[in-house]
């Protein structure tokens, strides 16, 4: 879905990856990061989408919200286990969102 | 692929967007688009991902580069037309990339 964020500024995240083969406790390790984000403060929302490259661009309330889910344990953990078992590599980028607009049929 | 951006700041374009079920013209335009976007002055590269939500993350030197894609002819004929006939609903996002790193195998 397309995130409900709020008026700009916030910050995004964008993390594009290209994967491995090994796909073992991707999806669950992938779902319970996505819950746990949503547990975080200034978190504002997510979206995903994967077909060869993934791209999962997160959005948050400030810097200081992006630098506590990064160093979240569990987040740490999975973080660790994508660099040697599910990403053959990655990119993350942090982005400060100056302005939006959208359209609805 | 994974986009090779320069060392940050630049900017990063998120449009994020659910479809319609029409489908004519759409893969043709989409490809064009991204050769016309490749040739415009200050593009940095382009990275997208579509499994029901469809993420494009465009890259740009600066806040003109942006305007001038936007207002480029072809591309406004796509956006009225993907406004009419391809797209249930987008939102895009303007975003200042203030910092990267990536991982590689």
């Amino acid at each position: 879905m397309i995130a409900k964020t709020p008026r700009p500024p916030y910050y995004a995240v964008i993390f594009t990856s290209l994967k491995t083969n090994e796909e073992e406790g991707y999806n669950e390790t992938s779902s319970l990061m996505v819950e746990l984000a949503e547990q975080q403060a200034g978190y504002l929302g997510q979206e995903s989408a994967r077909d060869g490259v993934g791209i999962t661009v997160s959005y948050w309330e400030n810097l200081d919200a992006i630098k506590n889910w990064k160093l979240q344990t569990d987040h740490l953990l999975a973080q660790k286990q994508g660099r040697e078992q599910w990403y053959a590599c990655y990119k993350t980028r942090i982005c400060l969102v100056e302005r939006d607009y959208g359209f609805e049929k």
